[in-house]
């Protein structure tokens, strides 16, 4: 074959914000891929915040990504070789790609997706890792009863829009906190949230105080900082905080801001907990099952920031520190 | 009667360490007891790093003492009059009395104590308050399996000596936290914890990886602060934190630190749970029946820094919070 395949490698472990001198830019031939492999043509990749610490050093849930190695990313593909007999020619799947224009894969970690089911990137969206983790940590931490007041920060964003919306599905009461009036009233007016909160006009927590009077029972963290800190001071007894993410601290310089507010767990007798989504692998069919039902259903909308172009890759990722994504971010690599 | 009662009063709402003019010390003509009510005479007063929360203005998980009122504090006494058909005279009891030498009483949150099970002020230590708070804090929250690594830091004070002694018993590894050499020497030496860390001249996060090479699975926290950020930062992959308390930010003037390292709660799917003894007031006598056998048997010990004369309250309680306690804080009022 004399197809180039073009990729994304870490050159350097960023301070701050990822630039794109930390990134170089590779071509190499295409690899034939050899008995019990298969070659992917990749078309949609997700860009999650969870990337920024993948390029940090140090000990986390996972190994950082190494200097010189491609990017480490899900994505969406087509397989265009096999020699796999699992995998066919123009079967359509989600794997661990990275950010590259193709890859081979021995199949391990790799799902064939339906695109007769949704929309090829709606399965790095509502039916992906982020509806995963917004099914597992609502639901298994989280724990709401119906009635009971959710708060989601990071509304607007991939998991945070599955969350809310499946918190309604449950009988809850939804608040969401997003950046801009735009996101806001999409929210509250498309997606059904009973309010939203704009973290850049509003006093989050008084905001908070009002939308949730009788207090915050459930309240899923992607954010950090501040808004965790008003979320903390509006807790309801026994309420339970999922620490999802925390994105406001992944590009800090300085030490990461701990929760000043955090003794109000013990005024409130709240629990604090960290969840990793890929624990729940042997239980991701059960919350396909449920969200593709909802989606069938027209009760959960997903809803996708799809750019284009392989190349942008540096500069699309910043969208999602600088809080510009409006859904799941995806970098669509190919028609 | 001509005896006299004395009080000490809040004055003011201290602003970081509480000071003599934070008080007013009153005296009073003792009441006589109305039918349905009994008074105490007040031998033991217990002084716990609580107290100093009750100060402040604002909601807490109790109101706020009230400028004028008697300081609340549990404490033990003697029924030295009665028209209570529950109570007699030379009976010994454990309640709310305050800070004060007599208190009338309508046996509300009122216990009875046997002096021939253990000596008074043990009822403030190990068969009380503290102890209550170590067993359920451990074990209904904390959780922890035979061979588990439990780590309790202000582990030479009322609560944190309970914790280590009875996760000893349960079977765990233990390793203390505490200030200087002699109380450190105590802990491994009579206590029997398998380590003790002298936070005043060890680097504690250092210590703590050597010590914990399989990491924290329970951490029993009453300090906050420093030592809470250098525990997050040694956590073993689903440990289970209880925030008791955070003697180190009590008397701040400056806002609470918050735990910079509180993201290691993702990364090790752990949790972070407050707690308030009261809540379980109704298995008390569980715990009380299992710390007596224990005492009984020799396995647990209770120790009291027992500080004679009620005047000196006001400087006897900030023992605490310069970490000069040795066991449970009492200040004795009467023989």
């Amino acid at each position: 074959m004399s197809i180039v395949n073009h990729q994304f490698r870490l050159a350097a472990r960023p301070v701050g914000l990822p630039k794109r001198s930390d990134w170089t830019f590779t071509e190499e031939p295409l690899p034939e891929p050899g008995d019990g492999a298969f070659l992917v043509k990749v078309l949609f990749i997700s860009l999650d915040p969870a990337m920024r610490g993948w390029m940090n050093e140090g000990r986390s849930y996972v190994a950082p990504v190494g200097i010189g190695d491609v990017m480490r990313a899900g994505a969406i593909g087509r397989v265009i070789a096999s020699k796999h007999p699992g995998f066919a020619i123009g079967d359509h799947v989600y794997g661990g790609f990275g950010v590259q224009e193709y890859a081979l894969s021995k199949g391990e970690g790799v799902a064939k997706v339906d695109p007769n089911l949704a929309p090829l990137p709606v399965f790095l969206g509502a039916l992906g890792m982020p509806g995963m983790t917004a099914y597992f940590g609502l639901f298994d931490i989280g724990k709401p009863q119906p009635g009971q007041t959710v708060v989601v920060s990071g509304a607007a964003g991939a998991v945070g829009m599955v969350v809310g919306q499946i918190a309604k599905i449950h009988g809850c009461r939804v608040v969401g906190i997003a950046g801009g009036a735009e996101k806001c009233r999409y929210l509250a007016a498309e997606l059904g949230f009973d309010a939203a909160i704009d973290y850049k006009t509003d006093d989050v927590r008084k905001a908070l105080r009002q939308q949730c009077p009788n207090g915050i029972d459930v309240y899923f963290d992607n954010v950090g900082g501040d808004i965790l800190d008003a979320a903390l001071a509006n807790l309801a007894r026994h309420a339970r905080i999922i620490i999802c993410g925390a994105i406001s601290q992944y590009n800090n310089t300085t030490p990461v801001k701990g929760p000043s507010n955090y003794l109000s767990l013990l005024v409130n007798r709240a629990s604090m907990t960290g969840m990793v989504v890929f624990d729940y692998a042997d239980r991701y069919p059960e919350a396909a099952k449920a969200m593709a039902g909802w989606l069938a259903a027209g009760k959960l909308r997903s809803r996708e920031d799809i750019v284009k172009g392989f190349e942008t890759f540096p500069e699309t990722l910043l969208k999602l520190f600088a809080g510009e994504n409006f859904g799941k971010l995806v970098l669509q690599v190919a028609e």
